[in-house]
């Protein structure tokens, strides 16, 4: 007799709480859809050598391969017959299960180019799938709700904007309480650490990590690790840094004359800050609540193919559960 | 240069398509809800040895497991470790995905039954797949859009009527034409062919596979065959499975009077016309137009585990597609 069950790290719902994720469901597709996003749904395997062709590190660790029964014995024999000496790596399957909406999509833009009208917005609403350790908290299986603009060649910043008026849009009517978009910019961050002398964005990452650790350190021991051995800035750099990302605004004129007071730098730098301002100007003139939105030069997003603009959002009560809905604009995905 | 593309047997749609296609899943979904069916979703892989262990045959050699990066890498060394000796079964994967959506309804059931009340009537749309060999109209991933009612004892026959009421709302709300619901009961089936001394069913299904090559080989054809060495049936015999099989009813009276015409047979024979008759009224009753429904005797799926009403739906206009709606009522699914 065989129990009947789950498997480890998915979710799965009685009919009543199937009912309200289904209506949250509808509520985020609905505004999506009113702000002009189109539909798009992808298969949930991509061809592997597709799929991994953009992707590395952690997350290509964490693929599901899929291999129906007929081709599974056929790789087992393969592998037999090829003996202790070959790599699980030769005979990779032919199917992945995507582990974003991202890559499918830069897959899908440039397979279908010629029958998309540009800047293309679509929405997407799947599950993903990621081969992680079971463990609390972390999901094998997951929805994600994306919105993306993608742009043929220059796309306007005004798209920032309107992105962050539809994530208004989508908590508002959520109604899971008091949320708050947190703000900044890759340019505007780059620009500042390439002007104290850090200009490897890895290195910038592994400061950001460190910086990260003052709630529960302390400053005293921040500011030890980042002048002592490994890092070696100085003192006034990493007063200056810690000045930095302790940026918060409240309000919309508060968030602008934070933005006047960073003084001018390098042309990055000033280029983050121009456009920071930009978007803080529109999403004023969207009628994005000035409440709901701040600057917070913290936010980095891992620094990896962002380019522009990055946000997070937080809910105002439960800053623990970290951020709720994040992105940003990058260039050259495909 | 990995040329971006989906792998076979799969569908994506641009934008204006995949626009029309969740009109058409959510016309299907309302009319669920409508009816009073509840939400479900699973997850999209089942523990392996939860879901195999209900089916077998064709089925099982299309699933499709899924394997985490690190547990490939495993699973290889340890096919290489056991040697040419090692049968692929023993390695068999931890998951694998749901190719319909019974099998994890029946696991659902199983696995939440002390917090769901019965009867049970739940929808579910979600893809499931199967390792199909890539060819023309075959695809491995599709959409299933199921409503079952889960009785814990016996089950009122209302419920079949319902069902076909929920088909009838569906197909006239999508506006795709003209369609039929054709109706049987496998206990009429299964009594008829018992009387004329058929009793196995693996043995039925033979004779109605050949009975299916009326339209392309003609009634000689198939009356040699079944009178002839494997068969061996008295010419008797077939014409009286050929009558049999070719009643279709026009209209309500007509569908009833059809029935009166059968005569009485075994309990089993009566009991399939006893239950055809009051689901025919009871669709009657609950409005569904007359031409919208009729008795059609050959109707067997399969004659796998269904135990009462049967039924298959075609669209007037396009026979040759076949039926795009089937089902029936099980009974011991768990």
């Amino acid at each position: 007799m065989i129990k009947p069950r789950t498997p480890p790290g998915v979710m799965e719902l009685l009919p009543r709480d199937q009912i309200a994720f289904q209506r949250m469901l509808d509520t985020i597709r609905r505004n999506y859809e009113r702000f002009g996003f189109l539909p798009v749904e992808t298969p949930v395997f991509e061809l592997s050598e597709v799929l991994l062709t953009k992707s590395g590190g952690e997350t290509e660790r964490q693929v599901y391969f899929a291999q129906s029964t007929g081709a599974l014995a056929k790789a087992a024999d393969g592998v037999t017959a090829d003996g202790p000496g070959s790599s699980p790596g030769q005979a990779l399957p032919e199917l992945a299960l995507r582990f974003d909406l991202t890559v499918p999509l830069a897959r899908y833009v440039a397979e279908h180019e010629h029958e998309l009208a540009f800047p293309f917005r679509r929405y997407q609403i799947q599950r993903v799938y990621r081969g992680e350790r079971a463990q609390r908290g972390r999901f094998r299986e997951f929805y994600q709700c994306d919105i993306d603009v993608v742009g043929k060649d220059a796309l306007s910043i005004r798209f920032d904007a309107e992105i962050l008026a539809v994530i208004h849009a989508v908590f508002s009517e959520l109604g899971i309480g008091d949320f708050t978009v947190q703000l900044n910019n890759r340019k505007l961050m780059r620009g500042f650490f390439e002007g104290l002398g850090v200009a490897d964005g890895a290195r910038q990452m592994d400061v950001l990590r460190e910086v990260d650790k003052l709630d529960k350190r302390g400053a005293d021991y921040v500011r030890e690790t980042l002048t002592g051995e490994g890092f070696g800035l100085s003192a006034a750099t990493v007063d200056a840094i810690l000045a930095f990302v302790a940026v918060r605004s409240s309000g919309h004129a508060d968030a602008l004359a934070r933005l006047d007071a960073l003084g001018q730098g390098s042309d990055t730098f000033n280029q983050g800050i121009a456009e920071l301002r930009e978007v803080l100007e529109l999403i004023h003139a969207l009628g994005v609540p000035e409440s709901d939105y701040c600057l917070n030069l913290s936010i980095a997003r891992g620094l990896d193919y962002y380019t522009g603009t990055v946000y997070e959002t937080q809910l105002d009560g439960y800053p623990q559960i970290g951020s709720i809905c994040s992105g940003g604009r990058y260039d050259d995905l495909a």
